[in-house]
């Protein structure tokens, strides 16, 4: 059994949203090439300055219909998906339309889910610029929803970052109704740490590393405000195998029991660390592309804790007409490789761990 | 035989320049403790606005007594070091005081090796803010140093970041004279990605963080602009195990294939892969404080390319009457539960890699 955790929607209700808009996140058909949608998402991306991106990237159906994406899981062979709203969610909205949209899409999402009993599971959308009140009524309203497994988030949080304390009552209600939280990137780094060239270099920079990194700092300042000492039930699934917290984590651990200012002040002790947390709290899909990776994943979190995914539907055919995803194969490829001979590990990581973290039937 | 690449000195000449300098990088006692001199040379770290951090770290004289460099390599059985000038180097000295000064302080370094005969070697100072001919001839001087063995750079080049082709003519001369390049982060990331409570975290962030992910985005710069097709026998040693890079590596090659930009210009095809790279100009110092990231750098850059360091002084004993260095231990922990029983392995990562990769003669 193939279960896919990481794989976006923009469903209808989101789609005539960001058509409406005309600054970033937005939907638009440029004039010089009518018949092409593109979806500008990212932080600056409609910049002039940088032609490379300024426009995107082409938005079709494989977006927003769902019959498309379950084709996509046939082609794949991937027999269930958990899907999620794409960045960058409604992090940009007024406060004061934050919950009703939030609920709108949550309803979308759900419906598309029930349409394909067994196979369709979701990852719930939070208002996360309304009051903390309206969130928790979303956590609490998510919690009821047949096909709702959880909720994704971004590393903005209420706007601080997730070490805001102010997130307290949010990850008290995840953590009451077992909603775990898929977190996930999407402001990448300032852009000034590309330098002058970076848009020679399309999106590479800010995908391969801004996201990851970004995700690295987001969950590091979770641990370091320590939200696992306060909420030791509280549980997160990393986007693209923890950004590059396996890796790293060895170095922050250390960085913390050397430093002056939290030795003064007691901090270096007395403390879950790290190793502890990512075995206990941190879920990692597998997302990475590589061996070396994923290897570096399964070493920090353990086989019971990996989850297949795709991206989907980012990172298409690098061919027009080539079918397979040369990206989900890599995802694949990495399994297969890193794992040998040890078919049991292997099919916990491509689909039994999900069944069993996030309780689905299938 | 036991050789450590990574390893820092800031020797009498650079200590007295950081002495009569009034802004960062700077030495100096405050009046509140006049007995303990502070040593404050990260970007903005003597900002008032964050006193977790706004007085840098104490330096004593294990940061420029080579005595004691020495007595630091007998208690923790290192039999070799070779030394480098410590962060920020020169790359803040206005252009005319460049090249004399990168002169003096190799000279000074070169004269520390000379009195302990087998046991010191060193890479030596480029005066990256000088013109590029004064930075090739301290090339061509530092080649015949007796004990130079390569260069530390850091990310910034010459001002630019390494990505700069005005870098051309000294790849060049670095390739031509086979003296490696150990890039070494310094400037980290603008400090708004650590959000509003960076100040409860002392130096953590920068230091966990800021530092691999900026050698990470330096590299991969280097990597796109195809430093490495121009110079093919250019030899880069990353330090951190390449910050994140072994982590990376799939995500950053699948990103380049993925990219629309790039594949519009034809750059997605007939380029030398970061696979390519990581096994044939890359190689990885082993100060990654975990068995998790030192087998990621393992099965990126294989067991010949990989070599153990310290990262001395920083990262002192945790206690103060502890004479054993934490920071040491780890790493060396990190190497003995990689390797196992794989002995001959071991050996290589401890000291015959540098040996034979630096042409040591201890």
């Amino acid at each position: 059994m193939i279960v896919d955790v990481h794989t976006h929607v923009y469903p209808p209700t989101y789609v005539e949203l960001l058509r409406r808009r005309t600054t970033v996140p937005y939907i638009r058909n440029f004039e010089d090439a009518p018949e092409s949608a593109r979806l500008i998402i990212l932080p600056g991306e409609d910049d002039p300055a940088t032609p490379s991106t300024s426009r995107g990237r082409p938005i079709g159906a494989e977006y927003y219909d769902i019959a498309q994406k379950v084709a996509f899981m046939d082609m794949h062979k991937i027999d269930a998906s958990v899907i999620s709203l794409a960045n960058p969610w409604l992090d940009f909205l007024p406060c004061e339309e934050a919950g009703d949209a939030a609920r709108k899409i949550n309803d979308d999402v759900e419906g598309l889910c029930a349409k394909y009993p067994g196979r369709l599971y979701a990852f719930g959308t939070l208002p996360l610029s309304a009051p903390a009140k309206t969130v928790v009524k979303e956590i609490e309203r998510l919690a009821g929803l047949e096909h709702m497994r959880g909720v994704i988030m971004g590393t903005s949080g209420l706007g601080n970052g997730l070490d805001d304390p102010a997130l307290d009552p949010i990850y008290e209600a995840l953590q009451k109704h077992e909603q775990l939280i898929f977190l996930h990137p999407h402001y990448g780094l300032p852009s000034s740490v590309y330098g002058p060239r970076a848009n020679e270099y399309g999106h590479v920079l800010p995908l391969a590393l801004g996201f990851p990194l970004e995700t690295t700092i987001a969950v590091t300042r979770m641990l370091l405000s320590q939200v696992w000492d306060r909420f030791p039930k509280l549980n997160v699934l990393l986007a693209h195998s923890g950004g590059t917290l396996p890796f790293l984590a060895g170095r922050i651990e250390s960085c913390i029991r050397h430093d002056g200012h939290l030795k003064k002040h007691g901090k270096t002790e007395g403390r879950r660390d790290i190793w502890d947390i990512l075995k206990t709290n941190i879920y990692l899909d597998a997302v990475i592309y590589s061996e070396v990776g994923l290897k570096a994943a399964l070493d920090a979190s353990g086989a019971g804790r990996l989850m297949f995914g795709t991206d989907h539907p980012f990172f298409p055919p690098l061919e027009e007409n080539t079918k397979e995803w040369h990206s989900v194969n890599a995802n694949y490829g990495a399994i297969s490789k890193a794992f040998g001979n040890n078919e049991e590990a292997a099919e916990q990581v491509l689909g039994n761990n999900a069944r069993r973290i996030l309780k689905l039937s299938p």
